[in-house]
Protein backbone atom coordinates (compact mmCIF):
# COMPACT_ATOMS: atom_id res chain seq x y z
CA UNK A 1 0.00 0.00 0.00
CA UNK A 2 1.16 3.29 -0.68
CA UNK A 3 2.12 5.58 2.03
CA UNK A 4 -0.70 8.38 2.63
CA UNK A 5 -0.08 11.84 0.91
CA UNK A 6 -0.28 14.43 3.60
CA UNK A 7 -0.77 18.29 2.66
CA UNK A 8 0.35 20.26 4.98
CA UNK A 9 -0.35 24.09 5.83
CA UNK A 10 -0.83 26.76 8.15
CA UNK A 11 -1.28 30.49 9.12
CA UNK A 12 1.46 31.38 11.02
CA UNK A 13 4.02 31.46 7.74
CA UNK A 14 6.15 28.62 6.27
CA UNK A 15 9.33 29.88 8.65
CA UNK A 16 7.27 29.02 11.82
CA UNK A 17 7.78 26.31 14.04
CA UNK A 18 4.57 25.50 14.38
CA UNK A 19 5.08 24.16 11.17
CA UNK A 20 8.43 22.67 11.26
CA UNK A 21 6.90 20.45 14.01
CA UNK A 22 3.88 19.58 12.58
CA UNK A 23 6.21 18.34 9.63
CA UNK A 24 8.52 16.19 11.48
CA UNK A 25 5.30 14.37 13.22
CA UNK A 26 3.80 13.86 9.48
CA UNK A 27 6.81 12.73 7.74
CA UNK A 28 6.93 9.83 10.71
CA UNK A 29 3.31 8.98 8.99
CA UNK A 30 3.16 9.27 4.94
CA UNK A 31 4.93 11.28 2.25
CA UNK A 32 4.30 15.21 2.80
CA UNK A 33 3.87 18.05 0.45
CA UNK A 34 3.63 21.78 2.17
CA UNK A 35 2.22 24.73 0.78
CA UNK A 36 2.23 27.27 3.27
CA UNK A 37 2.08 31.03 3.37
CA UNK A 38 5.15 33.13 2.78
CA UNK A 39 4.49 35.52 5.59
CA UNK A 40 2.43 35.40 8.72
CA UNK A 41 -1.61 35.35 8.01
CA UNK A 42 -2.74 34.84 11.37
CA UNK A 43 -6.83 36.32 11.59
CA UNK A 44 -6.79 36.09 8.17
CA UNK A 45 -10.17 33.73 8.37
CA UNK A 46 -11.44 32.62 5.50
CA UNK A 47 -10.22 35.11 2.86
CA UNK A 48 -9.03 34.31 -0.27
CA UNK A 49 -7.35 36.41 -2.74
CA UNK A 50 -9.93 38.11 -5.07
CA UNK A 51 -8.36 40.56 -7.65
CA UNK A 52 -5.26 40.24 -6.60
CA UNK A 53 -2.11 38.08 -7.98
CA UNK A 54 -0.43 35.25 -6.15
CA UNK A 55 3.13 34.00 -6.25
CA UNK A 56 3.98 30.23 -5.57
CA UNK A 57 7.93 29.70 -4.86
CA UNK A 58 9.55 26.34 -3.93
CA UNK A 59 11.09 26.35 -0.87
CA UNK A 60 13.85 24.26 0.05
CA UNK A 61 13.39 24.93 3.86
CA UNK A 62 12.28 21.08 4.87
CA UNK A 63 14.33 18.36 4.13
CA UNK A 64 13.24 15.34 1.69
CA UNK A 65 9.85 17.20 1.46
CA UNK A 66 8.34 19.06 -1.27
CA UNK A 67 7.29 22.36 0.01
CA UNK A 68 5.74 25.18 -1.91
CA UNK A 69 5.59 29.24 0.17
CA UNK A 70 2.67 31.04 -1.46
CA UNK A 71 1.78 35.11 -1.10
CA UNK A 72 -1.82 34.21 -0.86
CA UNK A 73 -3.80 33.32 2.44
CA UNK A 74 -4.15 29.89 4.23
CA UNK A 75 -7.15 29.11 2.20
CA UNK A 76 -4.98 30.10 -0.99
CA UNK A 77 -2.72 27.68 -0.27
CA UNK A 78 -5.39 24.73 -0.06
CA UNK A 79 -6.35 26.05 -3.41
CA UNK A 80 -3.52 26.02 -5.11
CA UNK A 81 -2.12 22.59 -3.70
CA UNK A 82 -5.58 20.98 -5.27
CA UNK A 83 -6.29 22.90 -8.13
CA UNK A 84 -2.94 23.80 -9.69
CA UNK A 85 0.16 22.04 -8.22
CA UNK A 86 -2.01 18.21 -7.61
CA UNK A 87 -4.43 18.46 -10.53
CA UNK A 88 -5.26 15.62 -12.41
CA UNK A 89 -3.02 13.71 -10.00
CA UNK A 90 -2.98 12.09 -6.89
CA UNK A 91 -5.05 14.01 -4.32
CA UNK A 92 -4.19 14.49 -0.84
CA UNK A 93 -5.86 11.46 2.09
CA UNK A 94 -5.35 14.51 4.08
CA UNK A 95 -4.92 17.78 4.89
CA UNK A 96 -3.65 19.29 8.11
CA UNK A 97 -2.99 22.56 9.20
CA UNK A 98 -0.79 24.27 11.88
CA UNK A 99 0.56 23.94 14.80
CA UNK A 100 -0.36 27.12 15.51
CA UNK A 101 1.23 29.59 18.33
CA UNK A 102 -2.08 30.32 19.96
CA UNK A 103 -5.29 28.90 20.33
CA UNK A 104 -8.44 28.43 18.53
CA UNK A 105 -10.92 27.19 20.64
CA UNK A 106 -14.23 28.54 21.07
CA UNK A 107 -15.25 31.72 18.93
CA UNK A 108 -11.42 32.12 17.36
CA UNK A 109 -12.32 29.40 14.76
CA UNK A 110 -13.92 32.21 12.98
CA UNK A 111 -10.78 34.37 12.97
CA UNK A 112 -8.52 31.68 12.44
CA UNK A 113 -6.60 31.00 9.30
CA UNK A 114 -5.36 27.69 10.59
CA UNK A 115 -8.94 26.42 10.20
CA UNK A 116 -9.50 28.16 7.20
CA UNK A 117 -7.09 25.82 5.40
CA UNK A 118 -8.69 22.87 7.36
CA UNK A 119 -11.63 23.61 6.15
CA UNK A 120 -10.94 24.16 2.30
CA UNK A 121 -9.22 20.89 2.56
CA UNK A 122 -13.38 19.46 3.75
CA UNK A 123 -14.98 21.38 1.29
CA UNK A 124 -12.63 19.43 -1.35
CA UNK A 125 -13.55 16.22 0.04
CA UNK A 126 -10.71 15.39 1.75
CA UNK A 127 -10.18 14.32 5.65
CA UNK A 128 -8.76 18.20 7.25
CA UNK A 129 -7.13 18.90 10.67
CA UNK A 130 -6.14 21.48 12.17
CA UNK A 131 -3.93 21.94 15.37
CA UNK A 132 -3.18 24.95 17.54
CA UNK A 133 -1.28 25.25 21.00
CA UNK A 134 -2.79 27.62 23.87
CA UNK A 135 0.94 29.24 23.57
CA UNK A 136 1.31 32.56 21.65
CA UNK A 137 5.43 32.63 22.22
CA UNK A 138 7.59 32.37 19.21
CA UNK A 139 9.64 29.52 21.13
CA UNK A 140 6.59 27.54 22.49
CA UNK A 141 7.14 24.29 23.34
CA UNK A 142 5.23 21.37 21.08
CA UNK A 143 6.78 18.68 22.25
CA UNK A 144 3.89 17.18 24.21
CA UNK A 145 1.61 17.72 21.27
CA UNK A 146 3.73 15.36 18.81
CA UNK A 147 2.21 11.90 20.12
CA UNK A 148 -1.11 13.16 20.50
CA UNK A 149 -1.10 14.65 16.61
CA UNK A 150 0.12 11.54 15.33
CA UNK A 151 -2.62 8.99 17.13
CA UNK A 152 -5.04 11.40 15.49
CA UNK A 153 -3.85 11.58 12.09
CA UNK A 154 -3.13 7.76 11.82
CA UNK A 155 -7.28 7.71 13.42
CA UNK A 156 -8.51 9.98 11.09
CA UNK A 157 -6.55 8.08 8.00
CA UNK A 158 -8.16 4.56 9.47
CA UNK A 159 -11.62 6.23 10.22
CA UNK A 160 -11.92 8.91 7.70
CA UNK A 161 -14.32 11.95 8.73
CA UNK A 162 -18.08 12.62 8.55
CA UNK A 163 -18.37 14.87 5.13
CA UNK A 164 -18.51 18.48 4.97
CA UNK A 165 -16.84 18.01 8.25
CA UNK A 166 -13.42 19.27 9.89
CA UNK A 167 -11.30 19.30 13.30
CA UNK A 168 -10.51 21.34 15.62
CA UNK A 169 -7.74 20.18 17.36
CA UNK A 170 -6.34 22.30 20.61
CA UNK A 171 -3.30 21.64 22.89
CA UNK A 172 -2.98 23.67 26.34
CA UNK A 173 0.75 25.02 26.84
CA UNK A 174 2.66 22.49 28.02
CA UNK A 175 2.41 22.35 31.86
CA UNK A 176 4.51 20.00 34.68
CA UNK A 177 1.95 17.11 34.53
CA UNK A 178 1.65 15.24 31.34
CA UNK A 179 -1.55 15.62 28.82
CA UNK A 180 -4.75 13.72 30.59
CA UNK A 181 -5.91 12.62 27.17
CA UNK A 182 -8.50 13.30 24.29
CA UNK A 183 -12.40 15.07 24.80
CA UNK A 184 -14.49 15.05 22.03
CA UNK A 185 -16.06 18.95 22.13
CA UNK A 186 -18.63 21.36 21.50
CA UNK A 187 -17.58 25.24 20.77
CA UNK A 188 -17.36 27.07 23.37
CA UNK A 189 -19.80 29.54 24.00
CA UNK A 190 -17.40 32.59 24.33
CA UNK A 191 -16.47 35.93 22.40
CA UNK A 192 -13.73 38.31 22.36
CA UNK A 193 -14.26 41.97 24.11
CA UNK A 194 -12.21 44.32 21.75
CA UNK A 195 -10.43 47.45 23.12
CA UNK A 196 -8.99 50.07 20.85
CA UNK A 197 -5.75 51.66 21.58
CA UNK A 198 -5.49 55.11 20.35
CA UNK A 199 -2.33 56.67 19.09
CA UNK A 200 -1.13 59.63 16.83
CA UNK A 201 1.28 59.12 14.51
CA UNK A 202 4.43 61.30 14.03
CA UNK A 203 1.92 63.78 11.74
CA UNK A 204 -0.49 64.08 14.35
CA UNK A 205 -3.03 61.94 12.49
CA UNK A 206 -4.48 59.07 14.62
CA UNK A 207 -4.39 55.44 14.91
CA UNK A 208 -5.48 52.06 16.57
CA UNK A 209 -4.60 48.79 17.84
CA UNK A 210 -6.86 46.81 18.26
CA UNK A 211 -6.13 44.63 21.40
CA UNK A 212 -9.18 42.57 23.47
CA UNK A 213 -9.93 40.12 25.93
CA UNK A 214 -11.12 36.75 25.65
CA UNK A 215 -14.59 36.04 27.75
CA UNK A 216 -15.82 33.10 28.33
CA UNK A 217 -19.58 32.59 29.25
CA UNK A 218 -19.98 28.86 29.06
CA UNK A 219 -20.68 26.84 32.29
CA UNK A 220 -20.36 23.50 30.89
CA UNK A 221 -17.68 20.71 31.19
CA UNK A 222 -18.25 19.55 27.28
CA UNK A 223 -16.96 22.26 25.74
CA UNK A 224 -13.30 23.36 24.27
CA UNK A 225 -12.32 25.94 26.56
CA UNK A 226 -13.02 23.75 29.56
CA UNK A 227 -10.85 20.83 27.70
CA UNK A 228 -8.42 23.05 27.58
CA UNK A 229 -8.14 24.55 30.91
CA UNK A 230 -8.25 21.22 32.60
CA UNK A 231 -5.23 19.70 30.96
CA UNK A 232 -6.68 18.03 28.01
CA UNK A 233 -6.84 17.80 24.07
CA UNK A 234 -9.57 19.29 22.55
CA UNK A 235 -11.17 18.16 19.33
CA UNK A 236 -13.83 19.81 18.00
CA UNK A 237 -15.83 18.25 14.65
CA UNK A 238 -16.60 21.71 12.34
CA UNK A 239 -18.78 21.76 9.43
CA UNK A 240 -18.76 24.59 6.39
CA UNK A 241 -22.53 24.56 6.41
CA UNK A 242 -23.73 27.34 8.35
CA UNK A 243 -27.22 26.48 7.61
CA UNK A 244 -29.13 27.16 11.61
CA UNK A 245 -31.36 24.70 10.34
CA UNK A 246 -33.71 25.33 13.61
CA UNK A 247 -34.12 28.67 12.48
CA UNK A 248 -35.89 27.46 9.45
CA UNK A 249 -39.40 26.80 10.49
CA UNK A 250 -39.10 29.67 13.31
CA UNK A 251 -39.22 32.01 10.44
CA UNK A 252 -41.64 30.38 8.17
CA UNK A 253 -43.75 30.33 11.17
CA UNK A 254 -43.48 33.69 12.52
CA UNK A 255 -42.65 35.90 9.82
CA UNK A 256 -45.65 37.47 7.86
CA UNK A 257 -43.74 38.21 4.80
CA UNK A 258 -43.21 35.34 3.26
CA UNK B 1 -40.74 55.45 21.16
CA UNK B 2 -37.02 55.93 19.66
CA UNK B 3 -36.19 55.65 16.17
CA UNK B 4 -34.20 51.83 16.04
CA UNK B 5 -30.33 52.54 15.65
CA UNK B 6 -29.18 50.87 12.25
CA UNK B 7 -25.40 50.10 11.74
CA UNK B 8 -24.36 49.62 8.42
CA UNK B 9 -21.49 48.16 6.68
CA UNK B 10 -20.26 46.13 3.22
CA UNK B 11 -17.27 44.89 1.84
CA UNK B 12 -17.19 46.62 -1.33
CA UNK B 13 -16.02 49.93 0.33
CA UNK B 14 -17.83 52.96 1.62
CA UNK B 15 -18.00 54.09 -2.16
CA UNK B 16 -19.54 51.39 -3.87
CA UNK B 17 -23.43 51.47 -5.31
CA UNK B 18 -24.61 48.78 -2.96
CA UNK B 19 -23.70 50.55 0.39
CA UNK B 20 -25.49 53.85 -0.74
CA UNK B 21 -28.63 52.10 -2.31
CA UNK B 22 -28.45 49.73 1.67
CA UNK B 23 -28.71 53.54 3.21
CA UNK B 24 -31.15 54.86 1.61
CA UNK B 25 -33.67 52.44 2.27
CA UNK B 26 -32.36 52.16 6.14
CA UNK B 27 -32.81 56.26 6.11
CA UNK B 28 -36.39 55.26 5.70
CA UNK B 29 -36.51 53.25 8.99
CA UNK B 30 -34.57 54.80 11.53
CA UNK B 31 -31.27 56.25 12.25
CA UNK B 32 -28.39 55.26 10.51
CA UNK B 33 -24.59 54.84 11.45
CA UNK B 34 -22.44 53.65 9.12
CA UNK B 35 -18.84 52.39 9.80
CA UNK B 36 -17.52 50.58 6.29
CA UNK B 37 -13.99 49.89 5.00
CA UNK B 38 -11.81 52.62 3.13
CA UNK B 39 -11.16 50.11 -0.36
CA UNK B 40 -12.97 47.03 -1.65
CA UNK B 41 -12.59 44.12 0.79
CA UNK B 42 -14.36 41.40 -1.46
CA UNK B 43 -13.17 37.97 -0.50
CA UNK B 44 -11.57 38.74 3.34
CA UNK B 45 -13.93 36.28 5.22
CA UNK B 46 -14.31 36.52 8.71
CA UNK B 47 -10.55 38.13 8.33
CA UNK B 48 -9.16 40.71 11.06
CA UNK B 49 -6.64 43.01 11.51
CA UNK B 50 -3.92 41.20 13.65
CA UNK B 51 -0.27 42.80 14.20
CA UNK B 52 -1.20 45.88 11.83
CA UNK B 53 -2.68 49.54 12.84
CA UNK B 54 -6.15 50.68 11.52
CA UNK B 55 -7.07 54.17 10.42
CA UNK B 56 -10.91 55.16 11.05
CA UNK B 57 -11.73 58.52 9.13
CA UNK B 58 -15.32 60.44 9.18
CA UNK B 59 -16.72 60.47 6.10
CA UNK B 60 -19.48 62.88 4.79
CA UNK B 61 -20.31 61.17 1.71
CA UNK B 62 -24.14 60.13 2.84
CA UNK B 63 -26.24 63.28 3.23
CA UNK B 64 -27.76 63.29 7.14
CA UNK B 65 -25.88 59.99 8.50
CA UNK B 66 -22.98 59.74 10.38
CA UNK B 67 -20.30 57.68 8.46
CA UNK B 68 -16.74 56.25 9.15
CA UNK B 69 -14.50 54.98 6.74
CA UNK B 70 -11.85 52.08 8.32
CA UNK B 71 -8.76 51.22 6.92
CA UNK B 72 -9.66 46.91 8.33
CA UNK B 73 -11.94 44.40 7.62
CA UNK B 74 -15.83 44.23 7.55
CA UNK B 75 -15.21 42.36 10.86
CA UNK B 76 -12.92 45.33 11.97
CA UNK B 77 -15.61 47.72 10.78
CA UNK B 78 -18.57 46.32 13.27
CA UNK B 79 -16.09 45.38 16.40
CA UNK B 80 -14.97 49.68 16.06
CA UNK B 81 -18.47 50.72 15.65
CA UNK B 82 -19.20 48.12 18.56
CA UNK B 83 -16.17 49.00 20.91
CA UNK B 84 -15.02 52.43 20.12
CA UNK B 85 -17.30 53.98 18.39
CA UNK B 86 -20.53 53.37 20.71
CA UNK B 87 -18.86 52.31 23.53
CA UNK B 88 -20.74 53.13 26.75
CA UNK B 89 -23.53 54.57 23.77
CA UNK B 90 -26.61 52.94 22.77
CA UNK B 91 -26.24 49.80 20.73
CA UNK B 92 -27.30 49.44 17.13
CA UNK B 93 -30.92 47.40 17.32
CA UNK B 94 -29.94 45.93 13.95
CA UNK B 95 -26.82 45.61 11.91
CA UNK B 96 -26.71 45.43 8.24
CA UNK B 97 -24.15 44.64 5.67
CA UNK B 98 -23.67 44.78 1.83
CA UNK B 99 -25.50 45.16 -0.70
CA UNK B 100 -23.11 43.29 -2.10
CA UNK B 101 -22.23 43.28 -5.43
CA UNK B 102 -22.57 39.59 -6.19
CA UNK B 103 -23.91 36.75 -4.79
CA UNK B 104 -23.37 35.12 -1.53
CA UNK B 105 -25.07 32.33 -1.84
CA UNK B 106 -23.93 28.45 -0.58
CA UNK B 107 -19.99 28.27 0.42
CA UNK B 108 -19.34 31.63 -0.62
CA UNK B 109 -20.99 32.25 2.82
CA UNK B 110 -17.57 31.05 4.29
CA UNK B 111 -15.42 33.82 2.03
CA UNK B 112 -17.90 36.84 2.23
CA UNK B 113 -17.04 39.58 4.09
CA UNK B 114 -20.39 40.83 3.89
CA UNK B 115 -21.76 38.53 6.04
CA UNK B 116 -18.71 38.54 8.43
CA UNK B 117 -19.76 42.10 9.40
CA UNK B 118 -23.19 40.79 9.60
CA UNK B 119 -21.79 37.47 11.65
CA UNK B 120 -20.13 39.99 13.80
CA UNK B 121 -22.60 41.62 14.70
CA UNK B 122 -24.73 38.60 16.23
CA UNK B 123 -21.79 37.27 17.86
CA UNK B 124 -22.11 40.64 19.97
CA UNK B 125 -26.00 39.97 20.32
CA UNK B 126 -27.31 42.25 17.37
CA UNK B 127 -29.79 41.51 15.21
CA UNK B 128 -27.76 41.03 11.93
CA UNK B 129 -28.78 40.83 8.12
CA UNK B 130 -26.50 40.59 5.44
CA UNK B 131 -27.92 41.58 1.76
CA UNK B 132 -25.83 40.96 -1.59
CA UNK B 133 -26.77 40.91 -5.63
CA UNK B 134 -26.23 37.86 -7.59
CA UNK B 135 -24.90 40.88 -10.19
CA UNK B 136 -21.15 41.78 -9.73
CA UNK B 137 -21.47 44.97 -12.55
CA UNK B 138 -20.40 48.01 -10.79
CA UNK B 139 -23.80 49.62 -12.24
CA UNK B 140 -25.83 46.74 -11.50
CA UNK B 141 -29.73 47.66 -11.29
CA UNK B 142 -30.66 47.91 -7.05
CA UNK B 143 -33.86 49.06 -7.61
CA UNK B 144 -35.79 46.03 -7.23
CA UNK B 145 -34.53 44.55 -3.87
CA UNK B 146 -35.08 48.30 -2.34
CA UNK B 147 -38.80 46.62 -1.16
CA UNK B 148 -38.51 44.00 -0.07
CA UNK B 149 -35.15 44.78 1.81
CA UNK B 150 -37.40 47.26 3.96
CA UNK B 151 -39.94 44.73 4.40
CA UNK B 152 -37.26 42.29 5.86
CA UNK B 153 -35.25 45.13 8.33
CA UNK B 154 -38.70 46.18 9.54
CA UNK B 155 -39.53 42.57 10.18
CA UNK B 156 -36.07 41.53 12.39
CA UNK B 157 -36.62 44.51 14.07
CA UNK B 158 -40.44 43.66 14.66
CA UNK B 159 -39.85 39.57 15.87
CA UNK B 160 -36.32 39.60 16.92
CA UNK B 161 -33.89 36.73 15.45
CA UNK B 162 -32.42 33.38 17.70
CA UNK B 163 -29.90 34.19 19.17
CA UNK B 164 -26.53 32.87 17.95
CA UNK B 165 -27.86 33.53 14.44
CA UNK B 166 -27.33 36.00 11.41
CA UNK B 167 -29.55 35.98 7.67
CA UNK B 168 -27.68 35.61 4.20
CA UNK B 169 -30.05 37.45 2.02
CA UNK B 170 -29.53 37.30 -1.38
CA UNK B 171 -31.79 38.33 -4.74
CA UNK B 172 -31.72 37.34 -8.33
CA UNK B 173 -30.19 39.81 -10.43
CA UNK B 174 -32.95 42.16 -11.77
CA UNK B 175 -34.89 40.34 -14.01
CA UNK B 176 -38.21 41.37 -16.82
CA UNK B 177 -40.46 39.88 -14.34
CA UNK B 178 -40.68 40.85 -10.75
CA UNK B 179 -39.56 38.91 -8.04
CA UNK B 180 -41.76 36.10 -6.87
CA UNK B 181 -41.46 36.36 -3.04
CA UNK B 182 -39.33 35.44 -0.02
CA UNK B 183 -37.81 32.22 0.65
CA UNK B 184 -36.62 31.00 3.91
CA UNK B 185 -34.00 28.40 2.54
CA UNK B 186 -30.59 26.06 3.55
CA UNK B 187 -27.08 26.71 2.30
CA UNK B 188 -26.85 24.37 -1.26
CA UNK B 189 -24.11 22.08 -1.76
CA UNK B 190 -21.94 23.49 -4.35
CA UNK B 191 -18.58 24.56 -3.97
CA UNK B 192 -15.69 26.60 -6.10
CA UNK B 193 -13.54 24.72 -8.65
CA UNK B 194 -10.89 26.54 -9.18
CA UNK B 195 -8.15 27.34 -12.28
CA UNK B 196 -4.50 29.20 -11.86
CA UNK B 197 -3.88 31.09 -15.25
CA UNK B 198 0.09 31.44 -14.79
CA UNK B 199 1.17 34.86 -16.28
CA UNK B 200 5.00 36.08 -16.49
CA UNK B 201 5.60 39.64 -14.97
CA UNK B 202 8.37 41.95 -17.16
CA UNK B 203 11.18 40.09 -14.70
CA UNK B 204 10.47 36.13 -15.79
CA UNK B 205 9.10 35.58 -12.83
CA UNK B 206 5.51 33.72 -12.70
CA UNK B 207 2.75 34.98 -10.62
CA UNK B 208 -1.35 33.61 -11.04
CA UNK B 209 -4.81 35.05 -11.15
CA UNK B 210 -6.98 32.61 -9.29
CA UNK B 211 -10.32 32.04 -11.07
CA UNK B 212 -13.09 29.46 -10.73
CA UNK B 213 -16.33 27.92 -11.56
CA UNK B 214 -19.17 27.98 -9.56
CA UNK B 215 -20.49 23.73 -9.42
CA UNK B 216 -23.98 22.97 -7.99
CA UNK B 217 -24.23 19.59 -6.35
CA UNK B 218 -27.27 20.65 -4.70
CA UNK B 219 -30.87 18.88 -6.33
CA UNK B 220 -32.92 20.37 -3.91
CA UNK B 221 -35.92 22.93 -4.32
CA UNK B 222 -35.18 24.23 -1.12
CA UNK B 223 -31.72 26.18 -0.85
CA UNK B 224 -30.38 29.29 -1.46
CA UNK B 225 -29.32 28.57 -5.10
CA UNK B 226 -32.45 27.50 -5.97
CA UNK B 227 -34.24 30.17 -4.84
CA UNK B 228 -32.20 32.85 -6.90
CA UNK B 229 -32.71 30.83 -9.92
CA UNK B 230 -36.11 30.59 -9.70
CA UNK B 231 -36.20 34.64 -8.93
CA UNK B 232 -37.39 34.20 -5.05
CA UNK B 233 -35.34 36.24 -2.46
CA UNK B 234 -32.98 33.26 -0.66
CA UNK B 235 -33.23 34.14 3.56
CA UNK B 236 -30.37 31.57 4.94
CA UNK B 237 -30.59 31.53 8.70
CA UNK B 238 -26.70 30.85 9.44
CA UNK B 239 -25.01 30.23 12.80
CA UNK B 240 -21.62 31.17 14.05
CA UNK B 241 -21.47 28.31 16.09
CA UNK B 242 -19.39 25.81 13.84
CA UNK B 243 -20.05 22.55 15.88
CA UNK B 244 -20.93 19.36 13.78
CA UNK B 245 -23.14 18.07 16.83
CA UNK B 246 -24.40 14.87 14.97
CA UNK B 247 -20.40 13.88 14.60
CA UNK B 248 -19.78 14.27 18.64
CA UNK B 249 -21.14 11.08 19.19
CA UNK B 250 -19.60 9.12 15.85
CA UNK B 251 -16.10 9.98 17.09
CA UNK B 252 -16.20 9.02 20.52
CA UNK B 253 -18.06 6.07 19.46
CA UNK B 254 -15.42 4.95 16.66
CA UNK B 255 -12.64 6.17 18.04
CA UNK B 256 -9.87 4.05 19.66
CA UNK B 257 -7.92 6.84 21.21
CA UNK B 258 -10.11 8.04 23.77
Amino acid sequence: MNRPLILVSNDDGITSQGIFNLITVMKEIGEVIVVAPDSPQSGMGHAITVGETLRLEESKLFEGVTAYECSGTPADCVKMARHFLLKDKRQPDVVVSGINHGSNTSISVLYSGTMSAAIEGAIEGTPAIGFSLADFSHDADFSHTHEFIKKIVVQVLQKGLPKGTALNVNFPPKRNEPLKGIRVCRQANAKWVEDFVERHDPNGRRYFWMTGKFVNFDKGEDNDEWAIANNYVSVVPCQFDLTAYATIPVLNEEWEIL
